[in-house]
């Protein structure tokens, strides 16, 4: 399914141009226009989910074969130090187009890019209450 | 194969426990011990790749496949706002461990994780020689 008002639709089939690197039947690899690094991709899926709790289970798998295969061939021709995949679901997480789509950010040393948390504990009676929560659902 | 000195080889094959959601043959899903944020999440491969460059596209895409499943399973139980995935490769992009990897953190109004790149820009010429230059390599 395509949805009208969405701009990655548009990228991803072929309606608005991007500066593309690979496409095939279900997604499309191009430049990100305000990249973090050089050399900063995007994939995108040319059918229209919103993001990861929408995608099905197949085709995730098969954009995520392909993302290392463009991983790989981004790190071979880059130069680069390191790499960020990143997939950002909700405004919270960085989402700002509301199209499944995925990040793979080659890094540089003194790129400008952070990534970071503070590490968090969590008591063993909390472990067991998420696990449990969680496991009845997968 | 497995890599001796390899903490996270330890962890996915089950010689150190671990608070354990899942498992199957090739995969461990696991919660992470000192968590960016409630319920974070790490998907573990049994076998040892340093990183996305080294694993190959069929289990690449397996481990995708799993974290969507397991993602819609913490969207539902959780509570949260949001949703990072992320995989990191090399100390430059906050890979601790070198054993391949996958995130999912779970996001909340406050917390502290910071997933944040200055927007950049890319001439004509730099977009046409960067996809030149990784098309050939795909």
């Amino acid at each position: 399914m395509k949805k009208d008002d969405c701009i990655f639709c548009k990228i991803a089939n072929g309606e608005i141009p991007s500066a593309c690197i690979y496409e095939n039947k279900e997604f499309r690899v191009i430049l990100d226009v305000g990249p973090a690094t050089r050399g900063h991709v995007l994939i995108l899926t040319k059918e229209h989910y919103d993001n990861i709790f929408e995608i099905d289970a197949e085709t995730a798998g098969r954009l995520f074969s392909l993302a290392s295969v463009v991983a790989r061939a981004m790190k071979k021709t880059l130069n680069c130090d390191g790499m960020n995949i990143l997939q950002n679901n909700g405004t919270i997480a960085g989402q700002t187009v509301f199209h499944f789509h995925l990040h793979l950010i080659p890094r540089y040393e003194g790129d400008q890019v952070k990534v970071t948390w503070p590490q968090g504990e969590i008591s063993d009676d909390e472990k067991t209450e998420l696990v449990n929560m969680i496991k009845k659902e997968i």
